[in-house]
């Protein structure tokens, strides 16, 4: 009977196992890509810093951005952009998610202080730790709304 | 030894079980979320209905876009307005995640036939299985883009 119990409480942590597959470990990786995001963004929006920002790319980055060329040398040019012509850029994350693969983040962006500023909302998709692929939509904050709640 | 091995059986489980706390039950509410969002998705920006709609939102439904007005009677407002402005309005989810309480869903919405349209990413807020808040970013398609990739 001992044995009987020991092969049922086996099987019950197999099952267990089978119902979460690799749950843990996608956890702790999904966790770990919402802190690699949150790092690119600062690099890359904030502080302005291609090579600290490429340090979190992958081997490529696939953009989808309809003003931004492909690739890691598009987001260089952009950087690049940025610094020449808006260097108070400050984009805030205000809310962030992560799914599989992918980490969305809700952003507030002022390229000049004291404007209202881009609501944004990006997805980053990462492979092995590293972000390959971004979408974004990104929309101007209007003076007025028809609610009292703010874009964010 | 039996005994021992039996104690230290269910002491891993216990232990896996803490580790993962509610994960079956949050991954399956988030599928749950996930189809609840899609099926409001489809009842109010392509059939038009509010009625359909209505059974998936809370007591509540606070709204973030700046030209909606709050509540599900702003949700409605939005829904005749499309039925008498954009009848032919179709709105395609092209990827959806969720995280926690949260559902994010980028989105093709083409209120005229044969337009380029808008590309739009919505997060939704869930609390009990039900939307109770809403959020979204929405820009034009421009005719010409930096890249090759699209915006999905």
């Amino acid at each position: 009977m001992f044995r009987l119990t020991l092969v049922a409480g086996a099987a019950a942590i197999a099952a267990f196992a089978f119902a979460v597959p690799g749950y843990a470990a996608d956890a702790k990786q999904m966790e770990e890509n919402k802190k690699t995001v949150r790092a690119l963004y600062e690099a890359a929006l904030n502080k302005k810093d291609f090579a600290e920002a490429s340090k979190y790319l992958g081997s490529k980055y696939t953009q989808h951005n309809p003003v931004a060329a492909d690739g890691p040398e598009g987001l260089k040019g952009f950087i690049e952009f940025l610094k020449a012509k808006f260097p108070n850029n400050k984009s805030e994350i205000k809310r962030i998610f992560a799914d599989g693969d992918y980490v969305i983040v809700h952003v507030h962006a002022v390229r000049e202080p004291g404007t209202r500023g881009n609501a944004i909302i990006d997805i980053f998709r990462l492979e092995n730790g590293k972000v390959v692929e971004h979408w974004d939509v990104v929309q101007p904050i209007p003076e007025k709304a028809a609610n009292t709640n703010g874009m964010f």
